[in-house]
């Protein structure tokens, strides 16, 4: 272990012995100039729903604090039942469930000050809870104050607001317990925390969804809290990917000048651990052991993201094995070479469709894709079956075997067959639409659509070339062929079809979305900002109207402020029309 | 016109003239033994995003109104964009068009006062609101102050509370407005408008989703309100289908008693006339021309609403007509029959899809079904194609010619053929699951699944036969073949299947399935209520582990307390087990 804290750190004073009331005994006071304790976040992946298990997972990290002398040991909001548990709140059975693994837990783990995150049932009401568990039993609640119910967070829904702030005293140290969003907002929180006496430092438990820099966002609120009530704050983070969210964990400690002192491991557990130290009136703060709070760039960051939300969606869902239709675009292959880092490349076949509007090129390049990436490779051609409904389909009046109907046919045979063999072998289909081409809805219903996962529908395409090469790059070869990433974007259901016939160049287009969907833009300040004006009406049009493809599209990791998804919920019947 | 009030209505008193203030003038004053005035309620159909078009109805109504000498008209919640417009609210130029439009709609109609609701930006923070329109202008705003954030609502992710009453005076008459959720709890109301001063009548504008006898709640809550004040009350709803919400109308008003006085349509628009007459403080109230408050039975509330929803669905959506997989059983005949309903015959298509499994009886049957309705009929048959996909599936390694993949094949390649006749005539595909297969997933993902619209996704199997009777009786013939509905449910995907193959008998399954999903009672419940154990914890484990084809499965219309969709949230990945 090492001491990486920045903070002046006296380890020479004595430690105070803990009394039963948590309060520093009368020797101490005598010689009260410094007392000091041990504090641990336990960051984990709490699954939802899995009382037990989480339960489990926290008895075994108790045990790794206690060994490392930990004193006060937090986990994440909502640790016991996992985030968000959504409307399994509205199950008596299931917050009852809850109280009695937290009361368990208690019971397990008498010798540690634990703070924890669970649902809380009572006199009929449930709130979003801390449970503060000392000598074998849940000593105190502390109720969440600020509830989040915007964005992905519908909490409004299912929790009353607290209005008591809770301090917990231990060593002689006062700490206040809050969760997630109560300090998000410090007049708030100061108004809040104003009766509740002195204050030595600032406790959060958290489930903070990931997106792109959000850290930073996080880090500033951190930081701002320990500057506004000039003392150290410390944030436990959930981690872990649930349906469209992951938790990137990256808890941290602040000292009281809001410096990060130290932060946990981004995307998978860990076990922070600081030493606090009180003298007179001066908290201070020391990290122990290694602090893992470098930073990380913004493709990695998105790499990471989507290999931790793509394995456990999988492995959480009970499946191995996943199944990726190769094209031999770009996109199936930066998916597939996600696959392969979330699940291993034996639990992931590539299976290739042509049709005979797919070039030699493009079936050697998914041919070649699979072989760098080590997967296990398919072909079935589409065309035998193609024909067959075609000749049916001729039996229809006005079939036209040109056309569009034509075109997502194609799509929808493969669809058909990576559902037959998911169904057949048990395994995964994974998704490989975009989220420039999911806003626009380029893409076929029941055809590409069609699968449990999307694994980068929250990556525009501008996003998913860089991702192409980044991960070539951490590969150190080329895994995703040049070929693929130089070819222009093509769907092949037609001769020589190009995105572009239909889409605007896709620099463009993103700009577009980003605009439209992330940032609820008007195609007039779309267009004041010198957007061209037919085209910034043809992208809202078009994304306006394909919300009912959405509506029936897998899940897939958020990645950014505003996914697709509930994050972002439009009707589908919606004449509302602010094209210029 | 009739007058089909209870009350006692005199009209032989004089009308009060009103001064621009609103207020009766000094000359009234003299003899105010008596004061009166007409209210309307206008209860429409207001298309979620079209402002422009709900003004233009809106407009029309007011023109209706005065002729009628209304001199008070109400137009629903957010009836100038609609329930629920959802995330547009978080543009903030649609908030701003919201508020033009009825600055637009106050000077066009300025001879009436006019109360309507609209979403409402005011210094940053959004307001459901309610303008009193007067003069020409909006005289003012009345913010909604409880906003419902359960079931199907989300109000509290886009609205500000509102915290000061109104009351508005016209002919000496005291009303305060709400608007909807406001007068739900009566406790709260008291307190609200208990600095209001002398009310003589409230005024409701609400937007209250259907389901099965919601409109006793909705008459018992008015009533309440009328007794609890000892004033008279008006309540006016929504029409019309929006996504998977049906507005089911049916304004009213009730007397200080409690007693409802009179009631508009249901399922559709009108215009419900009232006269409001105050004696001394004795405010009465009067009902004008018909009151079409007759009971409807249950079974006609649902047939009607399913038949608006479907209707709604398809309209708003730009579409006229839709295609129907007739398989010869009773949920496609059923979904067939309302779809007739709703669009009228020449606008269905059936489409029978034989392979080898379904017997002569139920392809005969399909045919029939469809003649009975009037409606165009194909065959396609799907053995051809099943054949050619089995031929190239049988290159992936473990190909089961006869297992569960090969069923869903069957399904898929019927959903690919709807599909594509849809996207080849530009015509909307109905699904037929009905709520007892969606809750179990007893369905093929992207099979039977596949389609725009799932017209009875929230009508258990047992309620699927009752509506078919329903509709053979109003029809005073066999629309739906008796042999459809004496048959034993089967999917005919392999020789001899029967539902009761995978599942409990529906009158056991529909028992379970209301307790454990419509009213979220543990298996530990269900079993001591005398429900048996095996069966329970089967039957609970299909409806938790099929969450992920509910997810990608259209929209259909709510008519039960708590439908899949908007209304119960689950977790995909979630592993809460309280089987017992």
């Amino acid at each position: 272990m090492r001491n990486c804290g920045q903070l002046f750190y006296c380890s020479t004073f004595g430690f105070v012995s803990k009394t039963d009331s948590g309060q520093p005994n009368a020797l101490d006071k005598k010689f009260s100039v410094v007392v000091q304790m041990r504090i641990g976040l336990g960051q984990f992946d709490a699954v939802v729903g899995d009382l037990e298990g989480n339960a489990k997972r926290m008895r075994e990290i108790y045990k790794q604090a206690k060994s490392e002398s930990v004193e006060l040991l937090l986990f994440p909001e909502l640790a016991v039942c996992g985030y968000p548990p959504e409307d399994l709140l509205h199950k008596k059975h299931f917050l009852e469930e809850n109280h009695q693994v937290v009361e368990k837990l208690a019971a397990d783990c008498p010798d540690l000050t634990i703070v924890v995150g669970f649902a809380d049932l009572s006199r009929g009401l449930t709130y979003n809870s801390a449970g503060v568990l000392r000598g074998g039993k849940i000593e105190k609640v502390y109720r969440k104050g600020l509830l989040p119910n915007y964005g992905v967070f519908d909490e409004q829904r299912y929790f009353e607001p607290g209005h008591t702030p809770l301090v917990v005293t231990q060593n002689g140290i006062n700490f206040a317990v809050t969760i997630c969003m109560d300090i998000w907002d410090n007049d708030w929180l100061a108004k809040f925390l104003k009766k509740a006496g002195r204050i030595d430092m600032l406790l959060n438990i958290s489930a903070s969804p990931f997106h792109l820099n959000k850290i930073e966002t996080r880090k500033e609120i951190v930081a701002q809290c320990a500057t506004r009530f000039k003392c150290p704050a410390c944030y436990c983070n959930l981690v872990g990917g649930q349906d469209e969210l992951v938790f990137d964990g990256r808890s941290m400690f602040a000292d009281a000048t809001g410096k990060i002192a130290a932060m946990a491991k981004a995307f998978e557990g860990d076990l922070l651990i600081a030493d606090v130290e009180k003298t007179g009136k001066v908290v201070s703060i020391g990290p122990v052991g290694d602090c893992q709070g470098q930073a990380i760039s913004t493709l990695e960051e998105m790499y990471r993201a989507l290999v931790l939300g793509t394995r456990d969606y999988v492995r959480k869902n009970g499946f191995k094995k996943v199944i990726v239709g190769l094209s031999g675009g770009i996109d199936s292959a930066v998916t597939a070479a996600i696959a392969v880092a979330a699940l291993g490349a034996e639990n992931v076949v590539g299976i290739t469709m042509p049709s005979r509007f797919n070039s030699p090129e493009t079936v050697g390049d998914s041919e070649k894709c699979a072989e760098n990436l080590g997967i296990r490779f398919m072909t079935i051609p589409i065309w035998p079956v193609l024909e067959q409904f075609n000749k049916s389909l001729e039996q229809a009046p006005g079939w036209d075997n040109k056309g569009l109907a034509y075109e997502n046919l194609q799509a929808r045979i493969r669809g058909t067959i990576l559902m037959s063999l998911s169904n057949q072998w048990g395994v995964l289909v994974l998704t490989t639409g975009n989220k420039s081409e999911t806003a626009v809805g380029y893409s076929t219903l029941y055809g590409d659509t069609a699968g449990g996962f999307a694994v980068i529908k929250d990556v525009f395409k501008t996003m998913v070339y860089k991702l192409a090469r980044y991960i070539n790059d951490i590969n150190k070869r080329e895994v995703i062929p040049q070929s693929v990433i130089d070819r222009i974007p093509t769907a092949e259901l037609r001769a020589n079809q190009k995105d572009t016939d239909s889409l605007p160049e896709y620099e463009l287009l993103d700009k577009i979305l980003r605009g439209y969907v992330e940032e609820d833009k008007s195609a007039h300040q779309l267009i004041k900002e010198g957007l061209p004006k037919d085209i910034v009406n043809r992208v809202i049009s078009m994304v306006d109207r394909n919300e009912y493809k959405r509506r029936q599209s897998p899940p897939g990791v958020k990645i950014t402020p505003k996914a697709f998804g509930r994050d972002r919920r439009l009707p589908i019947t919606n004449r509302y029309n602010h094209r210029v």
